[in-house]
């Protein structure tokens, strides 16, 4: 097994405790310190958007000497930047959106400021540059013509990506969706959506997604179905791990507290189809802990992920195992259907009369799906 | 505004009110009756799948027969076949599902059913010939990796799109998604996958997708903002009217008994967009009605859609709407956010620093909403 | 029909825009002037937890001040007090809970602060006082037994409804329930464990309970169930209005903007119902909106009120509709099933056997909420 | 270690596989076969539905043929009755309700065909009898005031609770909540509002109630939760076990193959109040499945509920557990908040002034929950 390169993003060690009913409940935490634990703990490397290192309104020279010191604490500990990102949902200016906001001036704004800090991207080896437009949609629908705003989202990433063209840079773009939250609704509010958004874009072949746990989760889709049609794709440029309830508010819960299976399921996929990109844990510690919670919060995360990838090994190295997936004929599900037939020949063949013998089979699935529960418990 | 084109599933009217806990309560209808009726009450056309029409295990003497009788009663009364579909999820043999089955022998039953009833939909005239994957998909996640099963889904339509060239049909496919029901999770769950999929077909020109409006509301989702999506991306082929709550089974309730806000903007949007095909009613009477609610039920679903598209007419022409939507700069979305800028320039400008003047206008969406809601209950 | 008494949350017209990705985008409203706006606009009276008027940490002086000069605003425009609460979830020390925290100092300081405020609350002359237990929850289950947690807030409840009787105010409390946000869990989810729960209390008949549309919403439960269900206990003391998406974060959005028909539905129950207690909007207007906006909610909210119980009475006046209800046997559900009759009698009855006969008839369901749609549209 | 009493509905190992999409994939099965199939596998006892034992429309002979020879069924396998029920949802005449259907007819047969099981349940020595109330709701709010709707449910409940009192039956009522499916919302939604009704009965003593895990996840609430405040009212007289995602059609999974972690806190909750009622499976095998997989799933659901319940005594046994409970001060919310004191008192204590101090601490929930996760996949 590779060694894993996780992640964290300054704002996920570093958050503060603030939520819609109450304020925060540990001190804000310096990113150069963070960066310094995190190596403690581990870590490969760590994720930042602008405004978490660089405070809004800083002056060139400010701003120089805050990258510099950054750049040392990343030299010192051996740490990598996984991704960077803009900040476009903080500040009041993006209340109705970035690229999408129905105000000009406020769309050339949200440019400008992912162009400055692909700046600094490019200068922190960043890998990836994410795009996540969580102020990019509407709660009154009448509002956006929601062609407009694709239109106004795709022209943005267009000028965006020219940009890194032209400044030579080596980075890569993804997308993340969310179908809600901070907005009633979202644009590009799944992996699915934002999948076909790349296909439309200029250079579609230097933008992939970044789809997170929480995100898919909170409308009740399968993130284990997200990411292999991602994979699919050949579009998993990063990922967001974390947990999430569905149905819900936006928890970003550690990674592993919350549905199991799913995430034994996730890890499988992302070991067996060899994803070597940044596992970016986007997440934070429960409010009622302290500074202290926050790492066993960071610790945890990559604990469980290491347990998980340890059992999917062993769960396929079980002869049980092989034998009832080759009962449900989970392998011949990679066999092609037609063999090269064409479907006047598929309409003619004996089977389609066939389908009450066809019937008869079981596919195993309790009996797979029981093994699968005693391995996660380690009971089997 | 140009005459709308309603269209009823044999399958809605003939619904017979069996659910999950409980036995039919009305009869089934004889589907030449449910022409005549369909045709009297308004409706410019039905739609149907294979098994509506000619039972399962109909010898070719009796199809044509069946055939024959339905379509003199289709020229009887001048209704068009809106669109065709294969039932690929009723019989048992498809229970693992039908082009994704991990049985291959099911998966090439499926190709040839469908291939059986494009023969007859082409004869019929057809527009749009419908995929709807319901039990292509899993309850179990080990048993399938989610990539064979979205690789399998594409041969599956490759095949079939050649087998309409082949036969030199006029037929376009139409991907209609689902989250769930009847499966855990659905392969191609939102109709931002379904865009992305059609993108990786041999012929994407001819494939569009068929969203549905108790499908994505299922998940949460704005039906407003995907279909949005899909005409942004000139795939709208098709549209499944009707109404539901979220997080809950699938409801198919009459179009407008939920959501008449949502409706209105859908409503709207289609209106405004221009669309022409087949405005077709997914979704059946409650089961607590016999025979006669049927009807009630079918000539709802055509009154609410013609007060919306008037409402929505009439909300356009309103001064008071005018100046909010110039309030909300929602003509504004329209324009280039770069007018040709590149995004050097952009980052040097101005506004990147002036977030704080930017930040201080309204969007009068409040005000918006609020005629929105009294144009909606006709009070203003 | 009766006025309503329309009232407005300090907190809600005061409300600043912040969310958990951004900070506010509206500058903090003077308590006083919101009390002069809401009466220009035609409210009745207002509400107000004790931060929202005096700040933590206020001495004796202070605070008498404040409050003198807020029962002048009170006695200049006329205006009520239909709730008072107390703010046990915004500051830090509560953040594992407050009548619920595992820490007795905290639970201790808890019913101090409810006690101290709820001298003011008398002082005001409020109606009630309500306890929404926002942090009483958990995200980590093996954290608190439910049972010692449950425990302690009908403690919690007891010694302060205990303290209410001890100083001669006439105060009734209410209940507010919420199933999540900000907790993972909070216990009392749903109006109906709240009303179990009164039960159980030393003092039953002077706690009712306070439901929020936005909450039962958020589990997607139906509000007009819940409502009906509090009036059949006699419990509904209060109540909060809004709107919201199910399955989605706590979105408090104006009411009416989401669900016309769930919300004709409740108007017209607490019509019908005679509710003469508070309609107490429980609501923010949109974060894109400034200072303007707020009052365009807020006048919106009672605008859609009233609108609806004007249609609520037209409906209940069309022969068409007293038409349907009577096929629908809508009154007959008034009627004892037993008549007297005891169970035996009813075993050995024809009906038993007689289902199938009672199978055939409809309901005219759809007959009925089409033309309630087309009431709702202002079409009929 | 007492030994569970797991149970299986008859209509749970004998489900044939129909869903709302497609007829049956596996056979019917008798009733006395499966009562020897679940004494073999480990069982100990059933459950049923009069229509799962008795065909509706039998003579009073087939019955007593039927019932001798399931009771000898019984007796020769040693299996118990851990509770009956009346099917009040399968028969069409209770489209609209059974208790609740505004049919008086169809309510006095509904009263009628359960006073008549409860005959067979006594006779059968079952345990409980339990109320599951389905089709007692509504799609259309209109058309019954739900105030009526509960009056009537009562009036059922007290005439049969008089019956089993009259006919000196040993036998004990649970009401069985459910949020919506089969119908849009469902009266008695949620244990809290089943556990209120309960105390409106003229005999609450002999009524408790018989929570659904799926039941009440479908509307995002936690089971664990559910079941502590059940027991806390010292209620919980029956339950059924499963397991489903959040926000969808009822599933009725596996037990354990949904939410490891919540499956584990409800086990841990049971085991250590002492639960000593029937642990009933109230589930089905995937559709997927044929006869053999069905077995596979029913011994699956003890095989994990034995584990949970193993890994609970574990858990608690652990010294770092101990440690971190403390930590969290969870025991200390087992004691008295106010330990006599007055709220005038609390009031008065430094203690409300002191809230700053009091936010400093943490609450080990990040240490308490991985150490949970970690004992959960067996690598602690």
């Amino acid at each position: 097994m590779a060694e894993h390169r996780f992640t964290f993003g300054l704002w996920t060690v570093g958050n503060p405790g603030r939520d819609p009913f109450g304020g925060p409940t540990r001190a804000e935490v310096d990113p150069v310190d963070s960066v310094h634990k995190l190596a403690e703990l581990g870590a490969w490397g760590v994720s930042l958007h602008d405004d978490d290192l660089i405070p809004i309104g800083s002056s060139q020279a400010e701003k120089d000497k805050i990258v510099a010191r950054f750049k040392d604490a990343l030299e010192e500990t051996g740490l990598g930047v996984g991704m960077a990102t803009t900040n476009l949902f903080g500040h009041p200016a993006f209340k109705d959106g970035a690229f999408t906001s129905n105000d000009r001036g406020v769309r050339r704004a949200a440019i400008g400021k992912a162009a400055r800090f692909i700046d600094t991207a490019a200068e922190l080896n960043a890998e990836v540059y994410v795009f996540w437009g969580g102020r990019e949609g509407t709660e009154v629908g009448v509002a956006k013509d929601p062609r407009d705003a694709l239109e106004r989202y795709r022209e943005a990433i267009n000028v965006l990506s020219q940009y890194v063209v032209d400044q030579g840079y080596n980075l890569r773009f993804a997308m993340e969706p969310k179908p809600n939250e901070p907005r009633g609704d979202i644009f590009l509010p799944t992996v699915g959506h934002a999948l076909h958004f790349i296909e439309t874009l200029d250079r579609p072949e230097m933008v992939g997604v970044n789809p997170e746990f929480a995100h898919e989760t909170m409308a009740g889709l399968s993130f284990h179905h997200a990411i292999g049609h991602a994979l699919w794709a050949d579009k998993l440029f990063h990922i967001d791990l974390n947990s999430q309830r569905i149905g819900r508010y936006d928890q970003d819960f550690r990674f592993g507290a919350e549905d199991l299976k799913e995430s034994f399921l996730l890890v499988r996929l992302l070991e067996r189809a060899g994803y070597s990109g940044p596992l970016h844990f986007d997440a934070h510690s429960y409010r009622n802990e302290n500074a202290a919670g926050v790492w066993d919060f960071a610790a945890g995360c990559m604990a469980t992920y290491r347990a998980l990838a340890e059992k999917a090994a062993y769960f396929d190295s079980l002869p049980d195992v092989q034998e009832a997936l080759l009962g449900a004929s989970q392998p011949e599900l990679g066999e092609s259907s037609a063999g090269g037939d064409d479907a006047a020949t598929l309409k003619g063949e004996a089977e389609w009369a066939n389908l009450d013998q066809l019937a008869e089979r079981g596919y195993y699935n309790e009996k797979l799906d029981q093994i699968l529960v005693e391995v996660l418990l380690g009971v089997r």
